[in-house]
């Protein structure tokens, strides 16, 4: 099958923001298997990369330099080149008439901004639209690949407290952090000593707490992001959540381990009849062959993948449920569902 | 340092059941390196490697066969072989008179067979001694792992339920994992290929639901092992556990998030304080740095390595407590914990 995105007269003008990272790159890929309509496409990174050739969809595009006058006639920026890229310029495009999708943390707790992932809140971006302005922020991978699949339960019967622990792959630190991984696994295949430009730690046959900054409370900032983007998500401000993020040597797709303490209670059966309902969730939960989701089942693919759903034996009653959760970082996780929000603001 | 057990005539005469094994192999570098005392040293497996020469503690070895008759004179036996072979020759050892330490799951749960981890509940083997027969079952590893760390909280503050997110390295399914997984990463990385015959998945930068026998609640036996286990050690039927056990692209170490209520409270002083008390724990947990366990810091260590120690956000006051726990499969998870066991018995 050939993917092509639609390049139409009355599409919107879209500009990439960090063109050349592991997510900007994606985003050219969903914006093709999407079929999303353009009218231009604008591929902006920094000076370094200026100059350079892409070829996407049946076209040379010549990557600009990201600068103040970027985005001039652009209707919607899709922002990937890290925080502070998008604290100094996502502003500036949005007051150009840009309606910005940024990628980054910069705006996520931002009064004002809505964060969203299209099959959860989808009501808090109303009224926005490409070309009228304003930032829509996109929710930290590991939240985003939670709330698909915990979103539907909390529907069906409310969760008052979620304990979860990432599995977390290379990509959500870019492909630098992928190639690292690579390098240093063949590197201690043949006993030589190791590379290590990103992580202070082999990352090789290893595993470690996310890198992000440690906050006041113990918890780091990759932690603290669950915590809070969900309850803006959710706008529900007093749910309880505790998170514990582990980086595991995987390429591109996050698994977590998720429990779940419902104020009521909500059965196995129940679970599973929500999580078949859900848009953007596939099951695997095949108890019997041993088989649920991995990391790989969910690279490369749109869905979130949910397994082990299962009554929590500590739990009294169905009050409790654990379950498995596989997406892909940098698909879902980031450019797929940033790609999906520009659709809403069309 | 040259590590050498001592051969001493007054010393118990020592067998090994399974010693071609990953934990075979450990409980012979285990023995030296605890200078463990034996007037006889007879390696036992199965036919198959019966006649191979073993170097060990200066000597050469001859592997013999286990048999019926292997334990006529034997005061201690290391089991390691899996559970049929423990089932079928521990109560033939037993009943020799030889006291056999059993590293498989056969007897765990037997009423009348003491499950001990040496710093936890030494208590439970009293009277037991080398040559007067009887059987102690070695703890499954990653319920080891975990209460070495836990008990020490437990003992300073009650601890009422517990869930658990594991990060289980290869050598937990033996040798042949381990090799499967450098095999499937040459593999990967070369683009050939993959060859599956331990695990139906790619192991290589992937992970899965631990590959044990599922049970009729939906939990696998890995992770009801580590439920029904941690009740016994501790003598407390009650307390609640869930667990969800991941095996992960690590070779030796295992990691496990833990999240601990208490029944009253604990703050994190007072469980940094518990904690860097207990014999068999080391504390990473330098926040400024970062830096916190890994498997690979375990990895033929010893010690349970213990860090991400923090007040759970998520529970009122200090009720509540996560932590990350990382150690030796092979070592503390088996070979160690059984030779510690064994040393009690003299």
């Amino acid at each position: 099958m050939l993917l092509q995105a639609s390049k139409t007269a009355d599409g919107p003008s879209v500009a990439i923001v960090g063109v050349t990272g592991a997510v900007g790159q994606e985003f050219l890929r969903v914006l093709k298997e999407r079929d999303f309509p353009y009218s231009r496409m604008k591929l902006l990174a920094s000076a370094r990369s200026a100059g350079s050739m892409v070829e996407w969809d049946g076209e040379t595009h010549t990557i600009e330099e990201l600068t103040d006058g970027s985005f001039g006639g652009v209707d919607i920026a899709l922002f990937s080149a890290g925080g502070s890229i998008s604290k100094k310029f996502a502003p500036l495009a949005a007051e150009a008439g840009c309606t910005v999708v940024d990628n980054s943390s910069a705006f996520r707790m931002s009064e004002g901004v809505p964060l969203v992932i299209p099959e959860v809140n989808p009501e808090a971006m109303a009224g926005m639209r490409a070309g009228r302005g304003g930032i829509v922020a996109n929710p930290n991978c590991s939240t985003i690949i939670a709330l698909m699949a915990v979103t539907p339960l909390h529907r069906a019967s409310r969760i008052k407290r979620m304990v979860v622990s990432t599995y977390q792959a290379a990509s959500g630190a870019g492909q630098a952090a992928m190639d690292e991984l690579e390098l240093q696994t063949r590197e201690a295949l043949d006993g030589r000593p190791i590379t290590q430009n990103i992580f202070p730690f082999q990352y090789a046959f290893n595993l470690f707490s996310h890198n992000s900054p440690m906050t006041g409370n113990g918890y780091n900032e990759e932690e603290m992001k669950m915590v809070k983007e969900t309850r803006k998500i959710w706008g529900e401000p007093d749910i309880a959540i505790t998170a514990t993020c582990i980086r595991v040597p995987v390429m591109r797709a996050h698994a977590e381990s998720i429990n779940l303490e419902f104020e009521d209670s909500l059965s196995e059966e129940q679970a599973l009849e929500a999580l078949a309902a859900a848009p953007g969730v596939s099951i695997i939960n095949d108890r019997e062959a041993n088989r649920f989701p991995t990391p790989l089942d969910a690279s490369n693919r749109d869905d979130v993948y949910v397994g082990r759903v299962r009554r929590d034996i500590s739990r009294p009653g169905n009050s409790g449920l654990d379950l498995f959760v596989c997406g892909d970082q940098i698909k879902k996780g980031a450019a797929l569902n940033a790609v999906q929000v520009a659709e809403l603001l069309l």
